[in-house]
């Protein structure tokens, strides 16, 4: 598909890197064209590892010690040592964020079970584990996909069944995202046996024609969304009433209102679910309204 | 689990490298050392790639025709453009495997989506893909192993649904074969509703009491093994009795043979699973057979 011929024109997002950037890697802050793991990175020869990111607003992090908890959490579920704090995380993170004078955007963080010669079974277990980070500088609150919604289309979930896990092993998600950039949209919402699970790299939710906000409870089969786990917070303070349950492709694209949330979407509005108007066809006020409080809590309101 | 106290002691392949050891990057032959890829290539972020292992014996590639012809369909299944003919491969091997003085071992393909600024979709069309070889001299005919049976262990498979796609989103692969090197045992056997589906890295097959070589047919469920292909065709002309069908872990542990194939471990007789011996729990007749005549095709007999 050409994408000059798709619906939508700002699938591409601009992502400002400055000059020069620094990354982090094994210790060092080093200019990004220096950066390089060897092949024999189990990252590289195995997706033997796990990321996160975190949002970065007016300069500072969103939400970082639970995206640090859950790659706490990740790490220890297929058996990597966490090499640093969590307070050591946060000193390496903010660092990088001053050094590159990102305002707004995101830290990257992925550490893989090290370097070793090519074998399935883990390396000693003192191998170190290598630790890479980057930023990347992006509108997010003025998004202008957030003005008029996102279409996003739908497509099966093949991925493995350990999706509560962060792991670098992303196969499956790039090609569902790929569908949705050859369609000219910017999310694909996968299901299984007819029940959404979640984003290419996004927690799906809809609000009913009853008002009630329905998101998939967690389990094995989606990522305990960091954004999710605050919107949910947050509706919960307003008293909206919630659901925690799966709800069906059909479903969703009979809801009131639907979107998604993410590290660097926020709450980002749906408008066309494989081209059928969710509601109206652009952002719903239940969805405007918690995008709106999750800015002010994400900026330290 | 001190290795020292595991039922096996040959759980550690010995690998040989020379000394330099070279290795293939991006259109160079390099010393391995030298060997790096950029943070943003996407086998590193995204598990966005392929690889391919062919054995090498006397010198020479083995069945390397059908391992180039199935990294080529792998390839396309995900969208990455071959870089190379196949008769580009086999001459990038064969320098490969001369420079390193293998007579017995293994070359190793990996082809990449490229580099490029981290985003899940594609990049440009014209982004180069990566690709990435090496070799590793290993005993693969006097494998001792081979001699008295492996032991194996069964784990759930948790893969994605694409399992006929040869990609490096190994993760899943990995955390089956710990199992297995954490029970001091050499492979582990991935199962399904209760059906076996093949090897943490291999094809599994059972012999049963009535003299039936019985092997999981193909589909996406599990990889098109090259060696199975050619044990398929090794047993279909010595006249056995085979049945492409799923069977289970009980029916496995009740077989009189089971073994499994790879390109690196040619025919391996299995001895145990979980720990119950299959038959007398030592290498079947059949199995021994097919192994003899898989390593005189091999040979180039």
């Amino acid at each position: 598909m050409n994408p000059a011929s798709g619906p939508q024109t700002v699938l591409i997002e601009v992502i400002d890197v400055p000059s020069p950037r620094i990354v982090y890697l094994n210790g060092a802050f080093l200019p990004f064209e220096e950066a390089r793991v060897p092949i024999m990175d189990r990252g590289f020869l195995f997706a033997d590892g796990i990321y996160e990111v975190s949002a970065v607003l007016d300069g500072k992090l969103v939400d970082n010690a639970a995206h640090l908890a859950r790659l706490d959490r990740s790490l220890a579920e297929i058996g990597i040592r966490n090499p640093h704090t969590l307070a050591e995380w946060e000193k390496l993170e903010t660092e990088l964020v001053a050094r590159n004078g990102v305002s707004e955007g995101l830290v990257y963080m992925q550490v893989t079970r090290g370097v070793a010669e090519r074998d399935f079974a883990f390396p000693p277990a003192d191998t170190p584990p290598t630790v890479m980070m980057f930023t990347q500088g992006k509108t997010i609150v003025a998004n202008p996909l957030a003005e008029r919604g996102a279409a996003i289309v739908t497509v099966e979930d093949i991925r493995w069944k350990r999706r509560d896990i962060k792991s670098v092993a992303l196969l499956a998600q790039v090609l569902a995202k790929q569908v949705a950039a050859a369609a000219g949209v910017a999310e694909a919402w996968m299901h299984e046996d007819g029940l959404v699970t979640e984003g290419s790299s996004s927690t799906a939710f809809i609000v009913t024609k009853e008002r009630v906000l329905v998101t998939r409870p967690l389990s094995t089969a989606l990522l305990p969304g960091i954004t999710r786990a605050a919107v949910l917070r947050l509706a919960a303070e307003e008293d909206l009433r919630i659901e925690e349950r799966p709800f069906s492709v059909a479903e969703a694209k009979d809801a009131a209102e639907a979107f998604y949330t993410s590290a660097s979407a926020f709450v980002m509005p749906v408008s066309t679910i494989d081209g059928h108007k969710v509601g109206e066809g652009r952002p719903g006020p239940l969805t405007l309204r918690l995008r709106a409080l999750y800015l002010d809590i994400a900026r330290g309101g």
